[in-house]
């Protein structure tokens, strides 16, 4: 009935805006202590297999393990007395699974394998929608690449014009970042979300000699790469992990600047295609950006959050005091923030409205001025580099690059001042990345 | 009913350890828009009061404000066309008044304006539990500092035994920390949280001549101090807030550390007093400082959001795209997560067990070592103080400092060798830094 | 000889841009070898004057106190040793002073006194320029709110044009974020910024009762607060400081940010004064606003160094394995990147050229749909608010006004469209900030 | 000779203890100074290799490509008209080499090129000690692994004792931390490190259609990857560069602080074995873990500095106006604090005195409690799992195990009670690691 909050189904006040997607709903209260239960249920399942346990006892746990039977709050609540809120999550599995199946829960295993494991599961269930949004705001990035190949723009260094470019090439540029981005968080969802099971310190004493065949059968159970010991000492998963969402938040963020940038109304050469958005009932001429706003918000949460989390990294001993409860709500965090911006930014570069019109008219507001560099190149030849960077000087002080027709030509020189033959090789970059795109298409895939 | 989350009324799952204390409530959605619709009563109020607005209108608006009469999370989710959420709120509460009277709410009023002064209304309402774990967590550092005056322990710099101190001077050093934190975070609370209502571009203009009187009405209403212009531009209120929140967590996750440390078994000069707590049903000789552990991992979140927020101050002219909206939630974390570890430190310093026996025993393990500096001192008049060092790091290394009593006499060297009487000036540092607290608390009182 | 590097004297490879101002020198490693031995030499005479030592000798301690006298780079490679640069200080200092008078150095004090103290007085010396800086970016933001107190431009929300205001407006809000971060850095110094003595462990045993005597004697001596115990082990000086430096950067960081907006070529209402800076050989229209990229370049190094100093605030027991270490760099970047902010801000703000036909080019440019906003409200009485915003977006839409001139009459919507006549409170404000300038500068000066 | 600072040969104060090894030299600005040289001298001979300069005017440039030739302070003041140090040192260049040749250098290339590729470079050669000193480190956790696989200790969670370990399985965990970060910045280095080239715009235009092969050739030259266009707008790859530099340092902080925490002399399970380092004149039983410590004070300051590169990747168009400068002396502190954290752990890993009698002793102190896990699981099948946790809890209490013998006969119990029985797979794991070791060093190597 409304009452909301980041974890709660119904989303929150700010969630809207700043928790898009369905990374929301993946990393929420309810789907943590789901993925803790189907840590649980997967232990359950793998004792059996190794034949610790009874088949129908794990089987029983397996059946208990389904989180709407629990009560969120209340776990909270009891988890203050230990620490963290497996102790009571297993409690209550046990009641609710009664004896002898209960005892057979949780077998060898400490909060702490709970709670990492059921991390890992986060982060990969987290990752689906994350990476398809990242990976069709590439694909929307690579389409305008594409179809703009040969669109004349402006390119700003220092937020000043510098020289004629294509709105291609600086699709390939998002593109190809968010292409980076993707390859990587691939990467670590594939080789760094592990397993983590060891037991109270490690060494999986409480199992006897069966430590690793349950640690396998876990894995396999779970579909989760095995380590070759327990990580729960080592994060250097979660750091790998909060930098590549890290990396990814800020290309996401890069392009929502632009975008930006574009849609300024003295600029206007781009502008938010989302139907309504952005209005403003007292300000009709408003028409604000909002779906790159909104992720470059998202974005900017992410370095502080990553922050937190490489401060983590260091820990005491067998199991941190205090680092690795400080994990928890960084990494949840991250991972929605990152989300949002992933869905944020698909949906503005998919509705994306482009205007050359507007990028032509930007060009030639400016003039010659912009092909000045390509005016000395070909003086330079004739009047050395010195004088010919001289002579383009006084011209744009003057205002009139005529006189150089007498060096040059006023065939040749008409042929120069013409922006869109100083291009250079930015067709042939636009290729190559698009070339680059669809290769990380077929391997990230 | 169980549906949780960090917004909502029932708790998340990891609220129990991250989010202790009475902030939390205090800075939920639902504690948002509270906030919110308070800062549009008040406005009503004020438009009234300037004669702007019919009084029975304004009063229509204020008795429509209140939280239980909106869907959190619709307002959430319909905030996307907008990029906030007080454009459907404003829209709610219009519907929810009726007219004539929903045309008087929200008059002169831009989103920004609302969201801020809510921050400001939200931060004030935080900082009371939040100062009050605070404060209750110096005053129990304070009652330990005076009880343990005396108490003989070893003084440890880099992790190793120094000298003698008492624990009562350790005590006056948390306090000092937490007594510092506590009179920034009056200050900024009584001078830096100043009402913000600018309109759409800070001008007021909707109000025609009236923005002045109609701000001071909102201020006086509000109990908010009127700042000279909006400050819709310029962050350094949330900035400072950031800063101060800041530093109180890493004073209260010091003193959490030093409880950590302190608690180890080989150390054991204190132990957590919170009754059954951080024991565990396998490993019966286990006891977990849990109290302590879970402020310094609240403390631990602290400096990431700072520096998002800090970040955040860098916006764009008039209104940042996407630097305001990155504020939200970093902000109320900050809140959240300082308040959980003053919540957790008042708990744990409040029943802290001290063992000054096994403080002793500390001292008394290492032994005669322990005052080395302090014999090398006596020795120096007579030897030359690099022949006293060298007397005294041979003896040091024979394990018997009795040598010495041929230069300085054997009762004398006997006295020497207390450490009790190696104490310098902790009981007066004691002393004045509990005259300080009683100032500090006269004062932030 | 082009030796160079950040703490040399010759400046380094970055410092042009990056470390900009007196500061950097200020912060030098020379001056943090200085500062120690200011440290020293006060302490001596400290002692001088409680008689623990003779005054003759103190003097000698004195005199053997100028940085010149040693080697930077050589004490840096001995300090590996100990862990920190003042015992291989200590050990130069006695030799350069000899016997008797080298052993009445350093007394009662351990390393981390020096060195704290030592970062009292660098942080004192680095704000004198800092806060000049400060002041002179304050004051020509002042001088331009004053002098554009009436000069028209656009407001512009989440980079969209939302209203007409005035350039002094905008200023003015520079201003007042300035002077907010200046008056708390003033307090930081003024109160925050105390001598740090207390030996080994903090109660100065090796002075017997004459602790208090010599710290109140050292504080005098180097005109710094006496606190009430040493704060070896609260590090909120630390914290506070270092947030009152972020806020600062955030606050000159938003100021650069707008005039790098501004100075756009499509936007081109304020442009970069500095004589010839910022033109480029081969691009001739090329204008880069340095002043302001590099401010905000500076600034924007400061949150991530803000929160690794909260970070260290947590360290253990009477001296931190690795936090205390862990201050020094960061502290002294953060003071350098701040004090580079507020030179490059400085210098922008004082040969900032404004260009007001500009900014009234773009106000026309928008025409009507600027003050739309103020049509609705003049037509709502009329024809009520729902009515009146229709009409507006009607209008808008239609890219014609003229129809609203059946409402209201020819003349008032001539009038109502003139948006230097809806500027609401603009002015009054612009002199209410100018007021709380000159009251602050009168304060913090 | 004595001139100090970070950039210096000779240098800082503080760089004796927070910028240890090799690649302090490496980021230096000379270092820096010379890897834009290369890029010049490299640029030059790919244009040369293309055609487009003569191969003796391609020589004369690199001739002059000695950054022994320049002067750093003075090219870094100069710096500052134009925003960053490549347009003085390209000026210097050409003067030095003199025309015709001079006009050769710089072909078609902007600044950032400059830059962007020579950080490249001082990243690869500063990656060079770094992983080094980071596999050596790893070497010798391997070497503590093997060398004490079964040797018996307390395993600690939370900072209280848990289960027995064995001190190979900490080892162990050191290890596959350091190997997982390594592994990470080999392919950073060899995979992200790609040349950036693009002239002002990124297209190269000054280059005709001969770009991409001067790209290519200039890739080749400086041995570095070819990226499928420039990344001057794309900041992953420093991004990436950050991320796996933070989690070094995580993993270098993490074993520091083990270290740490076993040297407390209250614990006294390792010690420090370089030499006479830690010493203190005036407490002789002072042995500090100056490599420890040291270590992990450099690594506490990496979180934050990945966090401004991280947001630093925001940047506006074809290049950021302060974003891209503020970049560069966060990467330079980045590496530099991360190798000196990883060359003081190899200097503590290969020097650590390991006890395993002090280990023996702390393990015989906490007596059978340790096995209470073990008791209850032998229990269990005899008592069920309820009661055979309650009557080990009973018998914790009493301080007497004795009469578990009732149930499980005398025998069995002195048996269960050995903890050296009770260390599950941690040989297995151990030697798992080291496996997985070999295999990362022969990959990585």
């Amino acid at each position: 009935v409304g009452v909301a909050g980041d974890g709660a189904e119904g989303g929150g006040l700010f969630d809207g805006v700043l928790a898009r997607g369905e990374v929301r709903a993946a990393v929420s209260d309810r789907a943590w202590l789901q993925a803790m239960l189907d840590v649980e249920a997967g232990l359950a399942r793998a004792c059996a297999a190794v034949g610790l346990v009874p088949a129908e006892q794990a089987e029983a746990v397996g059946a208990a393990c389904r989180a709407e039977l629990y009560d969120v709050a209340a776990i909270g609540v009891e988890a203050a007395a230990s620490g963290n809120p497996v102790v009571p999550l297993v409690a209550a599995l046990r009641r609710a699974v009664g004896e002898p199946a209960g005892s057979s829960a949780h077998l060898g295993a400490t909060s702490q394998d709970v709670l990492d494991t059921a991390a890992v599961l986060i982060a990969r269930r987290a990752l689906g929608p994350l990476l398809a949004d990242l990976r069709a705001a590439a694909d929307a990035a690579a389409a305008l690449a594409q179809a703009h190949r040969d669109t004349l723009m402006v390119g700003r260094t220092l937020l000043q014009p510098a020289l004629p470019i294509t709105f291609g090439l600086k699709a390939a540029g998002w593109m190809a970042g968010l292409d980076a981005a993707i390859a990587r968080l691939v990467a670590v969802r594939d080789t760094g979300l592990a397993v983590q099971y060891g037991g109270a310190a490690g060494t999986l004493a409480a199992l006897g000699g069966n430590g690793p065949a349950v640690l396998a059968a876990l894995a396999a159970d779970l579909d989760l790469p095995v380590p070759a010991l327990p990580w729960h000492t080592d994060r250097t998963r979660i750091g790998e992990l909060a930098g590549a969402l890290g990396v990814a938040a800020g290309a996401a963020g890069k392009v929502a600047r632009d975008v930006i940038l574009l849609a300024q109304a003295e600029v206007g050469e781009v502008s938010d295609g989302g139907g309504d958005r952005g209005g403003s009932s007292t300000l009709p001429h408003k028409r604000n950006p909002v779906a790159a706003i909104s992720a470059l918000a998202a974005a900017m949460a992410a370095p502080g959050l990553v922050s937190t989390l490489l401060t983590a990294m260091v820990g005491e001993h067998e199991r941190a005091a205090g680092a690795w409860h400080a994990e928890w709500r960084p990494l949840t965090d991250l991972l929605r923030t990152t989300g949002s911006a992933a869905a944020w930014l698909r949906d503005c570069l998919a509705h994306l409205r482009v205007h050359p019109d507007a990028m032509r008219s930007t060009v030639d507001a400016i003039g010659p001025d912009l092909v000045a560099e390509r005016l000395a190149g070909a003086l330079a030849p004739t009047l050395g580099k010195a004088e010919a960077n001289a002579a383009v000087r006084r011209a744009a002080q003057a205002g009139s690059y005529a006189e150089l027709a007498a060096t040059i030509g006023a065939a040749e020189l008409a042929a120069l001042l013409d922006p869109a033959g100083y291009l250079g090789s930015a067709g042939e970059f636009v290729d190559r990345a698009l070339h680059a795109h669809r290769l990380s298409v077929k391997e990230s895939g």
